[in-house]
């Protein structure tokens, strides 16, 4: 006898689907609903029991995990079935903001129903790999109750009961990949517009390159709660006027590459918001204060 | 008796001081010259021979290492000795543009020197260690000449006879880790709005997600040069509507948390203009194209 928790799965994108097959791969019997029922013909030949409809899905197992586009698309999938919900757990790994969050885990506990907010820090390839983690945020016995099911998803980091948490971890760190992402085509852009230039040979480099200067974060990290704990001095801090003339040959050798500097534009507008501030010296501290002061 | 090359560092800026440290701790005879002459104190103390004038900085070795603000203070330091530099080899390994670089190298020819052009990869307190890497482009003689000096510094990338591509290559990674670095100070920023919120333990959590996502880009460099070579299709791709979804999101996340949206506008106009451009999937390479096409 399965001793795995039965577990439903409610949209099968890309992502939804690499769920689904993780549970599948662990033994968890699992249903699987997609309103484009095709998506579940391969999961259903792994085993998956297809559901003829929402209700269904979520009348067949006590955990439901939910992974649609949009949070608008989640209470319009589980709203006709709010009568379904009571007793059950609801997990909702859509990516959307905080305040969509606790939006929706009010209604949710309005229908009798555990609720636990989460970010998914995967790819769908890198799902139920040593690559993949998810966020938890909302009450911590529901989350132990399915500590052991959310880890064939990836590692499970609880973060705590203020339902939002999660995703505003999520969207913070999706925020950062942004840039990481922005800064590799805008580099490779520039690379590129050398005679014989590979994208490939750069990008190592890059690679190394980001890989060690990530290795400085933390220690600013440090410096950031320092400042805001005891208005600490930071450790490392670096001249404006070497930022900005770094600033200015990057944005010259863009110009010379015939590459777009727009996406220059706010790094370029900090330092000089610092150095209008009065500041000499960049640091994390100071500049984590400048985007929260309101002042864009 | 001393085999190793005697060199000369002129700045003695915190980069300066580390390369002139490392070629003292490798026993290099070393001569340094700062226009503050009390930068080169420490360095003196150490066994550094202290250069009264550039004139004699240069006059001293038969290799000279400039790390300065700028090129325009490069060409301010080396102008009055112009005739001292027959028969050397100039390094120069201040930040400066691929033209301001091959500008500085037909001047330096002019008056019977060898030049190399660099760019520093790494910090000044990581120089000599493993995470350091300094490239170089130029005349492939001379650097095959110096390059066991030059790892003394860190590992030496020779990148061409192409006299811009260094400093291209520097700047493009600068440019990158830029990116990197606005990605962690907004992130951060979003996240310490929650009560209780910790930089550090964020922080951490970035780190592994970044460097899990970094490990991606090689697979999207090798997507920009097929592309270019052949017009194959990207092997990676992802849905434009999931983008700008969670763009959506960060942005309301941000607005919620009291954070700058300024910095997140570069990123959001590239998705629109992909999307206003007929594609329904982004990719490395049509995000690259539309950075190379001039349309800002």
């Amino acid at each position: 006898m399965n001793s795995k928790t039965p577990v439903t799965v409610i949209g099968l994108g890309e992502m939804g689907q690499a769920l689904a097959g993780a549970l599948l791969g662990s033994g968890h019997p699992t249903t699987v609903w997609n309103r484009t029922a095709a998506k579940a013909d391969e999961l259903a030949g792994r085993g998956a029991v297809r559901a003829g409809s929402v209700a269904d899905a979520v009348t067949a197992s006590p955990l439901v995990v939910v992974c649609l586009l949009d949070y608008a698309t989640v209470r319009a999938a589980l709203e006709p079935v709010a009568e379904r919900l009571r007793g059950r757990t609801v997990v909702n790994l859509t990516n959307g903001s905080p305040a969509q969050a606790a939006e929706l885990a009010a209604w949710v506990a309005g229908q009798g129903a555990d609720y636990l907010d989460g970010g998914i820090m995967a790819v769908p390839t890198t799902i139920a790999t040593e690559e993949a983690f998810v966020l938890y945020s909302g009450d911590e016995r529901v989350f132990a109750a399915h500590r052991e099911t959310f880890e064939v998803f990836g590692a499970a980091k609880y973060l705590g009961a203020d339902i939002g948490i999660a995703s505003l971890y999520d969207l913070a760190l999706l925020d950062g990949m942004g840039f990481l992402f922005n800064g590799f085509h805008h580099s490779v852009a520039m690379v590129l517009s050398r005679e014989g230039a590979s994208a490939v040979e750069f990008t190592e480099l890059l690679v190394t390159w980001l890989t060690n200067m990530a290795k400085v974060l933390p220690a600013l990290a440090a410096d950031v709660d320092a400042d805001r704990r005891e208005g600490a001095e930071p450790a490392i801090t670096q001249g404006l006027d070497v930022q900005l003339a770094a600033d200015v040959n990057i944005r010259e050798a863009a110009r010379e590459a015939g590459v777009s500097t727009a996406e220059l534009a706010p790094g370029t507008a900090i330092l000089k918001a610092l150095l209008a501030a009065g500041h000499k010296e960049w640091s994390a501290p100071v500049t984590v204060r400048h985007l929260r002061s309101g002042k864009d």
